[in-house]
């Protein structure tokens, strides 16, 4: 089944056709021939986009599909933690139903790739990655999931789910996840070596959140830097948030970004207006590899976040008052090629051969874009159409 | 000519069915009839808000309608208002045409009502005002425009545009406006004498710009609650930003909130994402009252504002981490409520009797609709659908 998209814009750059033939892009130029059979599609001028990637979410806790829940916790980082657990026991969610649906949202918007931080704990076990990992391989020709193996209530605080975490990566998991080893487990060294050997035995990619902010976040980066180096997994490390870098002073900060840079750190930021983040524009000159995420949407951390990356792209631009179109332009990076990048998609993109996910905006640059993120005028997964007019057409879940 | 609006949710309460006759709310009630020749509209459950409110916008200035222009000025005020200049020059744009643009794109999204600052300048004379005021006249079916006169290059530093702005107002702006009487004029108290002379002679109300942050914006809001006082202006003073009640240390903030109180001072905010914005939910629960506005949509100071009033009560929400639906709702009162209230709209509101300005939102309550933004499922303006799924039905100006 081949696809001629007719008359869009690849990144706001000249008309022109493309041709997409079993899930790739198979051709661009202009006035492509349409065979036979071959379907079209109106490009309109549209600015056409790689799928959009999420690559920091926790697809495992919304509560999208279920009634609207007015947001009831407290504002601290541990009253956020303990009203989750309470709200998922209450509402007994299947994480399975709850991530495929999350999927269906984000794809119509745009989204094709997702990495999602996944719930491990020793009261729920690996019932959320199990969840997830259905929805993983249910979903596979529409959109790549990658599973971080997470421990939201804490580690070293909560004995045995460090195994669990292990025993998420012998199952699938390809990532190992950690939260403040200062703030949450007051046990850095504990924490971060235990993730690492969990990574250094299994092969797997690191993507630690980092809340804590100052000097207590600084040193855990100082922390997780040394074991990168000690184990030789530059470029495969990834600091999520990492507040702390938009809330220390510039010698540090500097210094951070020399370790960051030799180490190969990426740098994961979901945008948060009532934050300190990192210094998008500083660290990307710096050579620092970002990415960009929605975090938990419609979920017991609040509602603010609505699965749009695009608009996310938009507020990282909005947070730093970037006005300048590659300024805008480097923050749809984050949300494109920069999380592509950090999930190993190696045919992603809108070259020929690329696989063929896909996302028409109408609009005149990536930029205008970005500022408006209108609904998606056509949005294709791996060749295949799955939302019009931002409205999904694949079956809910 | 008669339309109903069956199984929608005023404010997400209760379904019922709401009756708009000659422009007005003229029932509301479960299954209202529907005699022949009422036009009938499906309101399928969706939330229904009244028209939202832009209360501090500058119509005159927008680049919509034009090729895409990236942003080029530097970072300061005054690269900001220079670079305009020379980009409004080379353009040589209409205000006429272009603030009819502005006013469609905002009807397209659901506001109703603007409160739009047109400059005023020894350069261009009364050239925008009169544009804005052509608009204002053009439209008065469709939307309710007041028109701040405001010195957008400096008042007292550039003779004769007090002048200007005092003729603005004999020809029917609303509104004196004013800016950074200490950043921008470094004469406060000429500024400000300045202005409220024009309002103490001709009754007309007052709206500063106040970008100056800490101390330098305190003073500022020091002088203008006396001269409030003064001159028996309580209800009919706003300042516009007030970033300063953002950045200034409890004591002083709580000083300052005791002097807007007792003069009833409004705040207008725009939100920026980049800048200490003032506390809303704490002057909002000290009784201050407060709206919100677009700023600059698409124009020479940059692409980031798009005019969307439901987005900007998010963008609010999202800037104080507002996550829980009273705060949310709170948010939403600055885009609707508060805005209408400072523009004097007696007839405002969802109740039998009040101008049927009303926007259908695809949502199960207020926080959702604010949370999601989606396009709105019908715009209603004085009793007339001028947009459906987020188009626009009028014809382009």
């Amino acid at each position: 089944m081949a696809t001629l998209i007719r008359q869009c814009r690849p990144r706001g750059e000249g008309i022109c056709d493309v041709l997409v033939s079993d899930g790739r892009i198979t051709g661009k130029g202009a006035d492509l021939a349409a065979d036979g059979g071959v379907a079209v599609i109106d490009g309109s001028g549209c600015v056409l986009l790689p799928g959009l990637v999420d690559a920091h979410t926790h697809l495992d806790k919304t509560l999208i599909g279920t009634p609207w829940h007015p947001h009831s916790a407290g504002e601290r980082l541990i009253d956020l933690i303990t009203n989750e657990r309470r709200v998922l026991t209450e509402l007994d969610l299947d994480p399975a139903l709850q991530s495929r649906r999350m999927v269906h949202h984000m794809l119509e918007r745009g989204t094709t790739a997702i990495r999602s931080h996944v719930d491990i704990g020793t009261d729920i076990g690996l019932r959320h990655f199990h969840g997830v990992a259905a929805t993983r391989e249910a979903c596979t020709d529409l959109v790549a999931i990658q599973i971080v193996a997470f421990p939201q209530t804490g580690m070293m605080i909560m004995p045995g789910v460090a195994d669990l975490m292990e025993q998420a990566v012998k199952e699938g998991a390809e990532v190992v996840g950690g939260l403040d080893p200062v703030g949450i487990d007051r046990d850095p060294k504990g924490q971060l070596d235990a993730i690492f050997a969990i990574a250094g035995k299994h092969g797997c990619e690191i993507d630690i959140h980092l809340h804590d902010l100052g000097e207590m976040g600084a040193i855990t980066i100082d922390m997780i830097a040394k074991r990168t180096a000690a184990l030789g997994l530059e470029g495969k490390v990834t600091i999520s948030h990492a507040f702390c870098l938009g809330d220390i002073d510039d010698a540090r900060l500097d210094g951070l970004i020399t370790l960051l840079r030799d180490n190969d750190i990426a740098i994961a930021t979901c945008g948060a207006g009532h934050y300190p983040i990192p210094p998008i524009r500083k660290l990307r000159a710096a050579g620092i590899r970002m990415f960009a995420g929605s975090d938990g949407v419609r979920d017991a951390w609040g509602p603010l976040n609505n699965g749009d990356m695009l608009e996310r792209a938009y507020q990282l631009a909005w947070h730093g008052d970037t006005r300048d179109d590659p300024g805008i332009e480097t923050m749809l990076d984050l949300a494109t090629h920069g999380g592509a990048q950090a999930m190993g998609l190696a045919d992603y993109g809108l070259d020929v051969g690329c696989r063929a996910d896909l996302v028409l905006v109408e609009a005149e640059t990536p930029a205008e874009a970005v500022c408006y993120h209108p609904p998606r005028r056509m949005v294709m997964a791996g060749g295949r159409v799955v939302a019009e007019n931002g409205k999904s057409l694949l079956p809910a879940p």
